[in-house]
């Protein structure tokens, strides 16, 4: 097996390493105890992550699970149910939080592309009030959609959905942990593609690499409210400034290069677009490609790795590549090259 | 609008009111209190339920909710799966309990007659281990399954989940509210029908004419169990004997009559069947009939009651019937009639 | 041992059996499904509840525990505290259910007698609305006092109590299971006793020997969101009127005569004031007596049993008597011998 | 007032800032993804820190908060009781979280001195398995003890606890924040001194200076599952070795240095113990320092802000200082004087 410096690492875009200028800002970060508001690099960050998405408010967390959880959180009570996609992350990869921690049920829609249309959530809709049937207290988005493929959801397709919503008296959050992704595709920025959201999560790690971090945006009422939920998860970190310092390089200066992703994802598609014993599921929106095989997905990734190429299997059919700022276009060359290979002998 | 008296009530069994024979037994009720375990009516009720269904051991509960939401509790870990049907009465009618009061997802299938299949089942397993992914912990059947028309799952369906769902490790609860329809429609008794589950929980009410009551019967340490999380629930109750009294008639003489109910919503069935504006669902197995309108279901349950017939609508197109030991015959046939003028005025 | 008919059940008044009249009215009671709202008689019973309390509503519920977990839930949002006596019965007797319903913790005071004053509360109080603290959510008051020996709060210090609370925006429950104790021996009447009050919690069975139920009362829009957490925990009965039909004997006619009980846990004080080898705790408010051996509780209650007497240990050096309807003056006063008899001989 | 620079900041030692030579490492740490288990760093500071602690494994958390609550999770199950000090951090510093996320109340015993003995315990044990009543699932201790004035339970106190609990059934948690202070005041290595406890948190944070940062020590099958519940809390962070080379210099460097801060609280103390108007409430065991004043705490320290001395005021009445690494000898003999002069100015 190649050593890992040769590995070509497409499991994910939270892979990605800090850069040398991440490095050195965190050497010299000015820091204080964040748990008494005092560090003021996370100050420093929070001000500029509220400004970027136009909210009154931010605050960092070490994780997007943690963003996600004090969101779903402070819009709900127990026993209420939250309406999301069927393959949400919320659903299948923070740890059943929502009932654990939240108390509400994940009501689940599946819906083309991972695209939520107010149409769908209107048929999952309980807004009634019967004192004797669960009642819906959220609606949750998730904009890139990771495993529907890094799909996009149009601002026209939000929009619809926030009025609705709103209109029902329902709270709409955006897991937005790629949304820097979806702004690069759709050619906006993100303030003007999350405006109407009631809070948003954002992730400076994956492919804006920064090595830990989340930041949550709201209103200041709300924000403030999720300082004590991040304190009870555990969320309170001290000298947070170290975090903070790539953070902001991550906020400032990574979004631009993202079409260079995703223009490797296309390169990647269009060259298993024509390889015998597999189908792309779809032309990649952002920076996520996922392809089928008939049957022994784990195999097939096994054999890659062999060959010096990481992917992600998921389930026994689909193969997730994920491109990022750590593997270049001569790289997703490589890979393809490799998956045609295996593909091809196997068959 | 008619008086009370007159109204021919098909909403649910459950608004059965106890026999003359209930009343008595209740009236002259040898009781105690049940917290210190000496109340000697439900003492007997428990052990006949127990006897009834080859159990070790019986508990009784003020409600089929409560008898459900004990064994979910006990059979599970906060932040696990639990697997069940997408019409389940544990999702749409518990008041999202499962995550609630036991931090559990309920985790759904979509099932042809609402008959979960282990094949089904293996599509929404996650029993792989993995530190980062929610794992299943239980397995949730319905029998009689009530959304989806009181159709019934064979013993055989069932065993394969049962023996499925055991290889895997993982326990399985029946929520047999009205299990005494499914034997009677299968022509077998409970014990047979249930052997192998970890937990059944069935009801007194509904069917079976007691005025309140259900209980849950299992293996004696897990029912020792379950006095805790009752109690804890707020289902410590004192002379509860009052309540077994009516319970151990309806568990005696009640299950017998039950063909009775099946063939009045086969009756019921067959004189819709051939009326215009409405499509039956599927003809009835046990006591439940839906049919389907072009919209408007609301309002021609409405109608139905100007003319003295009460049944349920279900979103805008179902409407379901129920029959019961409160509904002849005869009074089947005048709802039948009372329907298909209406609905035959309609179009 | 003496057979159940002869003995003497001073363990709690929880014990008392409905009464002649009560077990009448229970066979004759008109009922419907109080799940859709149509049972007549606890219609009846809920509305002379809170005629009784001057509320605007009140919800019938199968336990005390059951009321006052969905008061406490009502009131509250996770991670919150709550402040109670520290032998309050919410504490040691409802199976920690703040913590595992409501997610929140009972910050308990030592207050002599188990009154509790505004000013022990003031010492617990969490309010300044620092985000890293817990906060308080909840001031909790039981009247009279179980495990303080029946002890009565008077109105001027709940009075105080209401009134802090309610300046520093906090709600105020009361656990009165025994409400109507604390009323005869102030000899005022419920409402007055308890005005101002979020939501107040009695039972009809204890002194007042209903087999089952209690009663939340409160605002109309608090009691109709308690509609929902109690079909929650699985208290949303069926055709409950049988059970309203003893609870509005126990509420319109039983209250009248718990003077009877309070004289005779008098005389049952009186007379064991004088024995060597016990040390009463005090004189009896209401219908509670303890009393304190040096060690071995466990023993004497056992040796009372032998003797045809039945109390509570609590703990090592506690014995509970409480006195109630179905334990006559001659009755207390051979228990009081057979209680002098033991010790002395045990000296 | 001063500039930030001047300030001699006694809060907590949580202020602490990075080394340089932690700086240097962050700045070089060689990293990977931690949630693939990835991350060479942190997987060499688990690895060390289960060495150092005679322990089979050990996993990284964010925070203290964050260890103590997924090893309470762990060892309980909702509804239980877990029994710790009056004055404990997890009881009023960690939001509640023992409610809120495991659903356990938090039972406590107040000490002298904050140490805990098996004595103490045993008042408030509820082991004999009653259904009815809340059993104990958990004991808890803390050594150091913050808010007691960083006091040490000895190893014998410990041993006895652990024995007892054990012959119990119950497992023992050890909040060991500032265990190093404990070690290093008894003159022993910390894993003699943790030796039985279930498990060990420890802070790598406070007086050992890492910018962000706690372990938990246990068996491997506990901290495997840890991992779990790391991952739902929202702890499951990516390039972690960023924080972790820190980490590693914080529990291989830092341990050795602790007795200076010890030596600077005693001479705090020292000078405080002569000034009028203040009451020392003991003489420090570690690197905290409790005075006490008449009332006007708050106005105090706001007094010592204005005069470049930052403290802590606990209630109306207490005042702390905390030593450590960024605090010199010389500065503590200015805080000294600072203090002196205001209270004796006050008087």
């Amino acid at each position: 097996m190649p050593t890992s410096r040769e590995l070509i690492d497409l499991r994910s875009d939270t892979v990605t390493k800090p850069t040398p200028a991440m490095r050195e800002a965190m050497a010299s970060a000015d820091v204080g105890d964040d748990v008494y508001g005092e560090d003021p690099t996370v100050n420093r960050l929070e001000e500029r992550a509220a400004q970027v998405f136009g909210r009154e408010a931010a605050i960092f967390v070490p994780t997007g699970s943690m963003g996600n959880q004090i969101a779903l959180h402070l819009h709900t009570r127990p026993g209420q149910d939250i309406i999301c996609e069927a393959r949400a992350h919320v659903l299948d990869w923070e740890m059943n939080m929502a009932a654990m921690f939240s108390g509400c049920q994940l009501r689940t829609i599946s819906a083309d592309r991972g695209v939520l249309t107010w149409q769908h959530i209107t048929e999952a809709l309980s807004t009634a009030g019967l004192y004797y049937k669960p009642q819906t207290g959220l609606v949750w988005l998730e904009n890139t959609h990771n495993m529907a493929g890094g799909t996009v959801s149009s601002r026209a397709v939000m929009q619809e959905v926030i009025e609705g919503a709103h209109a029902a008296g329902l709270p709409v959050h955006l897991d937005g942990a790629r949304i820097f992704n979806a702004a690069a595709a759709l050619g906006t920025d993100v303030a003007t593609l999350t405006d109407g959201f009631d809070s948003v999560n954002f992730c400076l790690s994956k492919g804006l690499c920064a090595p830990i971090g989340s930041i949550l945006v709201g209103p200041r009422a709300f924000i403030d409210r999720a300082r004590s939920v991040r304190k009870a998860l555990g969320g309170g970190m001290r000298q947070v400034g170290i975090l903070a310092a790539a953070g902001l390089i991550a906020l400032n200066d990574m979004p631009a290069r993202l079409h260079e992703d995703h223009s490797n994802a296309r390169l990647l598609a269009e060259r298993l677009g024509s390889v015998a014993g597999l189908r792309l599921e779809a032309m990649p929106e952002t920076n996520i490609v996922f392809f089928v095989v008939d049957g022994g997905a784990p195999g097939v990734v096994a054999a890659m790795r062999e060959a010096g190429v990481l992917a992600s299997a998921v389930g026994d059919r689909r193969i997730r590549l994920v491109t990022h700022r750590d593997v270049s276009t001569e790289q997703c060359e490589r890979a393809a090259s490799v998956i045609a290979q295996i593909l091809t002998s196997r068959n």
